[in-house]
């Protein structure tokens, strides 16, 4: 075997591993290599191998012809200074592939595939589209939900996990799509006042206006080193951080990488991909809320049962002890749809002021009642009322303001955005429906969640009379070209629909 | 929209697109952009855009931050100078993903749905793993034979289509499988000989020992320009080139180029990608082969005549003349397996050398009589008399030296690998099965097709007896690692079974 000296290419090619091999390395034409060819990198003939998608180089400067150069997550998996010898090969497809084919092939798969998928998947032996074989086999033969558990356990297995100490450790989880529903903001604050554990990672949006990450960045610091999240747990028993850091389930990471381009749903893959992250991150206590509205993921009852007995079933298996709520999913929570807007919404439901949106304040309080039932020292039916006076008597925004200067309160307090416009109602009537996905889509093209202060403020939900012309919700930007986009969508669609009153 | 100056990066991307942005470009964090995005590139507003993958550079040397860097193959694409102000945005998933979704949802697909799909994909608007979603899907639901005809016209119809100008063009194609099946060499000069049109393009081989325009090439060139085809066939009637160079039905490279890795296999995507090259290609009347027998692609005649019917279906709504013959594929065909030892069988036959092996000059007399059968003026039965009078007078080894001549004569006559080793027969017996795959990869460890001398030769075949220790087949290698390789494998499994003599 010929050795070739290690060179890091400075091109960030993310989640896909990438190498660089000059056309005229004498590797190139002997052993037959060719661009997209899925090549195994060693520093040793023992060694455990990175895998890598081959580029073919034509410039020296890139990589020279005794180089091979790797993209730079890939050079750090190789743990290896520029320089070192290194050996190529010819990857053989992972051993796990006959259990996709057999999965494509409409079979069953048992405990051992999905465990020697998930390792392979994890030491990067799968190309994206071996992924997305394994994602579209899974999602049109669809998951027994013995295989949902099996998923779930081997992507537990093939990441870190979390350990903070206490018997009792409280998570909860939105199944998402509708908008302002930042309920877990008032959660943390209210659950730790009692003096549970709610250690809570949350994610960025992604394809929603928001994200809890993204609404708790207006406020404090959400970036945090695991050291310090451990911290802050301790001393106020909860933080509100972004969890994208640590190396939790990261075989689901690399499937939702394939599975969100492609747009595919499936409730095995859901349910597995929510319950190994709140495993990996410790949690021993679960809350899910799955709203049910025409507009909101889960559209019928039967569905949304279907959802919980899912869940139950995975988590009863998997020593989670885990309860599910659906929740009223017909509008958006709260006025505010964007980072800035959403947390003010918040304060002043910490603050117990006047202004601030009952919804979201109940809505919060029914789930934090029933987090605060998980404690064996509190009676059934008695969470809520609790979880109230928590929270009417200050003690939650006290801790609020306590987990802030913990995590590192944000210096700056958001600023109103610069553009507003007043989308009118078109006649006068009375509010039957708010389409979820498009008060999103509007609050995301006015630029949220990357301009913090844009996004959508509410002044009607349903049932609401309003007159022809008055303002349903106003559209706030930053930029004009934003602005122009979110005005022409909301005066094509509204995503208000209005009875006329008889 | 802020331009770009449009610069071509000197990597080797293949069939995927992919473009770079450096880390310090303004829009890379004011609009979102992440490595593996889908972008679309333009050089004005209304342009139809390349799109292209996006990979995060943090070297100014490789794209610069007011720069947008393209990957060899995309460069092309875009047809503008470096240094071109170009544009960029987030692509959006091709509309046709919708049709891809019903597929995966077990939904049948109309004419329009598939030639949508092939158009997007042949404008690069599908991401691998996107191609791969839509493979799979038709792989698990499967397609019905209406389907097929449909992907078949779309992949016709989404690239170039050759016309030799003449209403009978012959083609033949073998659905492979069988090692040592170098008809195709025989029947091009025999047809051609008669005065039929057949122009012959091949493919190299890719997962076995040799394709046809590998060892044609051990005779002559085979990388011909399209203008040298037509002439060579005008005045020959015939020749045998390689067909990678045409635009022919690229969506089937394209395709293909995800099936491949995958290892799927699809009987509805096999047909559509063989008929639409042979009907690209310009063929009018087409011969089609398919080995059967317990080591070939098709094991059953149950499963051979569901393929002759599919075949005939597309074949007749799509306006080819086709036929179907089923051949015996329980061994290999011939004595040498790879390129030169191949070529050496097919110029025995030719030159009707006493040594010539009778399994591949029947066989290929079989094929050509058919297509002989073709022409009008040929009686029904007297095609394969008439194939034997063409070759056994030497007309058809003429016609092959005219070809070679026209294609341009390799001056360097094939040599014999450097090193042998002969495969004993562990006891005596006759030989009752050898099996197709077993040998193919020995003779593509031995260093077929790469080295066309390394290969195998059979000494023994089905029938035939042999006495202990006496050589089953001889591996020829012109490098210690292969031939070690090469050997080992047959150490360990022959591919011969062998039964005792009562």
């Amino acid at each position: 075997m010929t050795p070739l000296k290690l060179r890091k290419v400075a091109i960030d090619t993310h989640r896909e591993n990438v190498a660089y091999l000059h056309r005229g390395c004498p590797l190139y034409r002997s052993e037959g290599f060719q661009s997209l060819n899925k090549i195994e990198v060693r520093d040793g003939p023992e060694r455990q191998p990175v895998v890598a998608l081959l580029n073919i180089v034509d410039d020296d400067q890139i990589t020279a012809p005794d180089e091979l150069g790797l993209s730079e997550q890939t050079f750090a998996q190789m743990n290896l200074p520029e320089g070192g010898a290194v050996y190529i090969s010819h990857a053989r497809p992972p051993d796990s592939i006959r259990a996709v084919h057999a999965k494509i092939a409409g079979d069953g798969l048992c405990r051992d595939d999905f465990m020697q998928i998930c390792q392979d998947i994890a030491n990067n032996r799968y190309s994206k589209i071996e992924i997305a074989a394994f994602l579209v086999g899974c999602a049109e033969s669809g998951l027994e939900r013995d295989e949902t558990l099996y998923l779930t356990e081997a992507m537990v297995a093939t990441g870190d996990r979390l350990d903070w100490g206490e018997q009792l450790t409280a998570d909860k989880h939105c199944i998402g799509g509708i908008p302002g529903n930042r309920t877990t903001m008032l959660i943390v604050p209210v659950v730790a006042a009692h003096g549970m554990l709610m250690p809570k990672t949350s994610s960025r949006a992604i394809t929603s206006p928001a994200g809890t990450a993204d609404t708790m960045e207006v406020l404090a610091q959400v970036d945090l080193m695991p050291a310090q999240l451990q911290q802050i747990a301790q001393r106020q028993r909860g933080f509100i951080a972004w969890g994208g850091t640590a190396n939790l389930s990261p075989v689901d990471d690399i499937l939702i990488s394939v599975e969100r381009p492609l747009a595919l749903d499936s409730r095995g893959q859901m349910i597995a991909s929510i319950l190994s992250k709140k495993i990996a991150a410790g949690s021993s206590h679960l809350l899910i809320d799955i709203p049910l509205g025409p507009s909101a993921k889960v559209r019928s009852q039967a569905e949304a049962l279907k959802l919980r007995k899912l869940f139950e079933y995975v988590g009863d298996r998997t020593g989670l002890q885990l309860e599910v709520v659906i929740t009223d999913g017909r509008q958006p929570i709260g006025k505010g749809v964007g980072p800035a807007l959403e947390a003010r919404d918040v304060l002043q439901v910490l603050q117990n002021d006047p202004r601030a949106p009952v919804d979201l304040k109940e809505k919060a309080l029914q789930l934090a009642g029933r987090i605060l039932e998980f404690d064996p020292d509190v009676r059934g039916g008695q969470g809520c009322h609790l979880a109230r006076d928590l929270l009417e008597s200050g003690r939650a925004w006290q801790k609020m303001q306590d987990i802030i200067a913990a995590q590192g309160k944000n210096p700056v307090p958001p600023k109103q955005a610069r553009l507003h416009f007043d989308v009118p109602a078109s006649a006068a009537g009375v509010v039957t429906a708010i389409d979820n996905l498009q008060i999103a889509r509007i609050a995301r093209l006015a630029g949220a969640p990357m301009d913090k202060s844009a996004g959508i403020d509410l002044h009607k939900k349903l049932g609401d009379e309003v007159e022809q012309g008055e303002a349903l919700y106003s559209i706030h930007a930053e930029f004009h070209a934003d602005f122009e986009f979110a005005k022409n969508a909301a005066q094509q669609d509204s995503g208000y629909r209005l009875q006329a009153r008889p």
